[in-house]
């Protein structure tokens, strides 16, 4: 355990991995919220639509990958993240495969209440308890807890799942931030979960550079130019209609 | 013309072509509007939620069709039908074409409000009056204006829109419903628009099936499977995670 603990530790200190080639930009904090802000305020966009949008370039990316997937775990945070992560279970569901859905602490807004409703009446079920011997019972958990306004520490509620999500063998995507990971500064010096897919939303933000993972996908094909100019973005191209697009 | 309107009086009672091979199921108005209303209070989608799928739909049709386009008018109607073609130009922008919108009658809500800004700040041009030498610079026509709910007569507000485009030769995309037909009876006796192109949403309504045109799509990748059932409506499977598919 101390040895795995000190490898996670190396990680951290790492180098970024180099993405001279598409030169995509990497967010930091107070950008990603920034362009979010902007988003909505002067675009005029509603949480609900990029939601959407969002959360199907997730489903659309996940079958990419992993497209004989049966059994999908989806851990629901209380924020956007999660509504994502709501968004995504629903559409890997229309896509034919198997979700369920672990969302330990739930919204009390309408939006999200909605989104819960839209995944029942599809029968998808929601777990209300979570072990290590229900974990194993999958074959991708999608990790869509916290999101880039997430700062440290992990509220008690979510640790034990955390600790379960650094353990298992089980592959996991996380949207937009590997979950518990410092959003610039990437995976906390005393461990933390380490997903074998990651799918950047709008932008990659800069804790990206410290992914190791396989899979790293950006999605969420809704910026506007004059945005993406402004934040110099330079995003790479989506091809053709497709919703998402792999980096590197 | 007296001859062009025996011609399209002739198409109207031309029998329906058949769809025995999909068997899927062409709704008539009542029915329709019943789904809609489900997908509303029972499993609680927001509208600017299915219009963004749908739009979606819509945009990534006509780019299988007319991958090459460069000049589109989107034709955009007061209700639901329109708000469709608003997203759809805006995703149509982001797939690389040049979508301008034609909308004479603006709908005092914010749904509609917020999806103009979204269009006009992707330096999107609002035209502000048609003709047939404005038309002509166009090589694609989206017709958005009508929905599932039309009603006759056509609002004498947009009787010149719908005569410029029953004799233009550019091609014309309707989305669910051509405009001005009878939603399960198809064109009006006293002539209406011949599309080349139909995208049905959710599920085809009758009028489809006098539908002479070339492309023919279903769009709205977002029925739950209970509600399918229940309206038995058959819808062909979408491929992989196509958010389209051509119905024969």
């Amino acid at each position: 355990m101390r040895f795995l603990l000190l490898r996670v530790s190396k990680n951290f200190f790492l180098p970024p991995v180099l993405h001279a080639r598409t030169m995509v930009k990497f967010l930091n904090q107070e950008e990603a919220i920034n362009i979010d802000q902007e988003l909505f305020n002067q675009y005029k966009f509603d949480v609900s639509q990029l939601m959407e949008l969002a959360g199907l370039s997730c489903a659309t990316a996940i079958m990419k990958c992993y497209p004989q997937e049966k059994k999908v775990l989806v851990c629901v945070g209380p924020g956007n993240n999660g509504g994502d992560g709501l968004v995504l279970a629903r559409h890997l569901k229309l896509f034919g495969q198997n979700p369920s859905v672990y969302y330990p602490k739930r919204t009390d807004k309408d939006l999200y209440k909605n989104l819960t409703n839209q995944c029942e009446s599809m029968d998808i079920p929601f777990i209300e308890n979570i072990s290590e011997e229900e974990l194993n019972q999958y074959n991708l958990i999608v990790d869509s807890l916290f999101g880039f306004s997430f700062k440290p520490p992990v509220r008690p509620l979510f640790v034990p799942l955390l600790d379960l999500l650094q353990k298992t063998k089980i592959p996991i995507c996380s949207v937009d931030i590997p979950s518990g990971w410092d959003v610039e500064k990437g995976c906390p010096a005393e461990g933390g979960i380490q997903p074998e897919m990651l799918i950047s939303l709008t932008a990659p933000k800069k804790c990206a550079n410290f992914f190791r993972g396989t899979y790293h996908y950006l999605g969420g094909r809704f910026v506007p130019p004059q945005l993406e100019k402004k934040y110099q973005l330079q995003l790479p191209a989506y091809p053709g209609t497709e919703c998402c697009v792999k980096i590197n």
